[in-house]
C-alpha cells in the first residue's frame, strides 16, 4: 500500500513512445501492491496500470511473472495483460526501475465476499490451474516448507514477545510439518496469494484476477488451501463451512482434486497458515513502532493453523465425497 | 499521500445511488492529499474523485471547501466540481466521515515545471481570485501571521536539534514580521496551497487547479508570495528570476498588482516562506523516527526566507514596472 518511487511527466511520457497506448493525459499513484509501485495513467486509449519493481522483487523473476500473466490471458483467463511495447519486449525501464505497462481490469475487490464469491473464487483459481498448462517458464516456491524454517530462524527469539509458549508450539509445528510434507502431488503454475484484494468482481461476477507476483511452481491442492485460509474464515476467527464448501465446489466444477490432494488438504492448510503467519510474524517484529504501515496480527493465522490442526479430513472443509461422508 | 480509510464496494455502491454518476465499475485508493482519503472511481458514466474527509479536516469548513469549488467552476475556473446529489447537498456521508463525489480533473502535475508554466500558474491564479468575487462564506487563514507563534511555541524547545541558532533566528523573525505585517491590502479568497502538485497541465496547457483545502480569505499578494516560494526556486535553493517574472506577467496580465501590493510583496513572501518552514518544522519534530512518510525538510523554508529578507524589492522577483526601475 504504498508509493515507493514517483516519476515526471517527462521521463512517462518519453517512456509511453514506447507503447502504442495514445497520449497520457493523467497518472496517480495507487495504493495498491505492497512489492511495487503502481500508478493509474489515463491516456487518448483509456485506462492502464503502470508497475514500477522495486527492490523487494527478483529482477530475475520478472519475465515469469509477465510471461504468466500472457500466457494465462492466451489461454482465456481474465487478468492484466501486460502491454509489449513497439519492440516486442514486455519489459521496459523507467526512474531507474525495471517497469511494465498492464492493462487495466474492470472491478472491485470485496471486503466482505460471501458464499456466492467464494464459489467464483473456487472456479477461477481452477482455471488458473487449467490455463497455467503449457507455460514454459518455472519459478520455485520460496515460500513453500523449505523456506520456512529460514524465516522462523529470524523471529524465532522474540516470538514469545508475541504471545508467551509461541516459540515452543511453532518450532514443534515446523517439525510436524517438514516431517510429513508431501512430496509428490499434481503440480503446476500457483497463484499462492489468492486474497480477496487479487480477485476483482462487478457485481456478483467475478471479472478477473490480479497480482501474480507470488505465482510460482507448486502443487495445485496448495493454492486450493491458501484460499481456504483467506476467504472462508469469518472476523471471528470461525470457519465458515459453507463458503469452505462453496470454494471447493466451485473449484472441482472445474478440475476435479485427486484422493491423494484432498487426504493431504488438511495439512497442506496448516502449512499455509504457517506461511502467513511466518512473514507476518516477521513483518510484525521488524516494522518500527510508530510505522504508517497497517501490521497484519500474525496470531489471526496461528488460529487459523490451530483450527486445522483439528481438522480430519476434508469434509470438514466442506468437501462433498461419497467416500468422506461419515 | 496516504489512504486512511478502507470502504466496502456495498458501502461505496450504496452511497452512489445518492449521485447521478452510473454503475460502479472499479475504485482505487490513491497516493494523493495528506488532509483526506481519496478514491479514484470509475464508473459506466466515467471518472470520479471519491473524498473522505477525515478528522484533521474540520467538518464545519466543509462548506467552505466544497461551495468554493462550486462557485469557481460556476465563474469559468477549471478545477474539480462537487457532484451534487440527488437531493441537491454536495456533502454525503460514507464509513462515518463526510464524504464528496467530485469530477476527475484530466492532466498530470509537473515534477519540472518551467517559466512558461510558472506564467500559467500566475495567469490561473489571478483567475481564481477574479472567479472568487461574488463568493458569499468566508473561512479565515489560521496559517497566516497570527497563527504561526502558537505553532513555534510548540516546536521552539527542539529547534535547535534542527540547526543550532534556530530558537533566536525566528524568535527575531516573528517579532519583525508580528510588528510590521499588513493590515490592508486587496482581499479576497485565496488558494493558499497552490504548490506543483495542485496545478494539472495537458502539454503545456493547465488544465485546472485542484485541493481547495487551505482556501480562505486572506490578501491576495500573500496568494501571489506562496506561489513564488512554490514555483521559482530551483532545487538547489537559487530563486530563478525567468520564473519568477514569468509568474508575475501571467498573474498581472489577469489582475493588476497594487502599488501597495508589489511594494509588501518582499515582506508576504518572507511570512508565506515562515508559514511553510513552521508547518513543516512542526511535523519534522513530531513525526516517529522509522515512519514511513516523506518528512519535508524545513530548513528549504529557512533558505527561502532568509532570501526573502536580502530583496529589496519586488522587482528582484521580475516583476516589471517603471517605478520599480533603477
Amino acid at each position: 500500500m504504498a508509493v515507493y518511487t514517483d516519476i515526471s511527466e517527462d521521463d512517462l511520457s518519453g517512456f509511453l513512445t514506447q507503447y502504442d497506448v495514445g497520449e497520457l493525459t493523467s497518472y496517480k499513484g495507487i495504493a495498491e501492491g505492497v512489492e511495487n509501485t503502481n500508478f493509474l495513467l489515463q491516456t487518448t486509449k483509456g485506462a492502464y496500470i503502470l508497475t514500477l519493481y522495486e527492490k523487494r522483487v527478483d529482477q530475475s523473476d520478472l519475465p515469469f511473472f509477465l510471461g504468466l500473466m500472457h500466457h494465462l490471458a492466451g489461454n482465456g483467463l481474465s487478468c492484466p495483460l501486460p502491454i509489449p511495447r513497439l519492440d516486442g519486449a514486455l519489459l521496459g525501464e523507467l526512474s531507474g526501475r525495471p517497469a511494465a505497462v498492464i492493462s487495466f481490469l474492470t472491478g472491485v475487490w470485496l471486503r466482505k465476499p460471501d458464499a456466492n464469491h467464494c464459489r467464483e473464487v473456487g472456479r477461477a483459481l481452477a482455471a488458473m490451474h487449467v490455463a497455467g498448462d503449457g507455460f514454459d517458464l518455472t519459478r520455485r516456491n520460496a515460500l513453500s516448507v523449505s523456506g520456512w524454517r529460514p524465516i522462523w530462524n529470524n523471529s524465532v527469539a522474540r516470538a514469545d514477545e508475541v504471545q508467551p509458549g509461541l516459540a515452543d508450539e511453532i518450532g514443534a509445528e515446523l517439525d510436524h510439518l517438514e516431517a510429513r510434507w508431501p512430496k509428490t502431488l499434481p503440480s503446476g503454475v500457483i497463484h499462492a496469494d489468492l486474497f480477496p484484494d487479487n480477485v476483482f468482481f462487478l457485481g456478483d461476477d467475478l471479472s478477473g484476477l490480479i497480482d501474480f507476483y507470488f505465482a510460482c511452481n507448486d502443487f495445485f491442492a496448495y493454492d486450493v488451501s491458501i484460499c481456504l485460509n483467506a476467504w472462508c474464515f469469518e472476523k471471528d476467527g470461525a470457519f465458515n463451512i459453507t463458503k469452505g464448501m462453496a470454494l471447493l465446489a466451485g473449484y472441482e466444477s472445474v478440475r476435479q482434486l485427486s484422493d491423494d490432494e484432498v487426504a493431504a488438504l488438511p495439512l497442506l492448510a496448516r502449512g499455509s497458515a504457517m506461511r502467513f503467519f511466518l512473514t507476518r510474524l516477521y513483518d510484525w517484529l521488524m516494522t518500527p513502532a510508530g510505522a504508517l504501515v497497517v501490521k497484519k496480527d500474525p496470531l489471526e493465522y496461528l488460529k487459523k493453523l490451530q483450527f486445522h490442526r483439528s481438522v480430519a479430513s476434508a469434509a470438514e472443509y466442506g468437501l462433498v465425497r461419497e467416500s468422506l461422508s461419515p
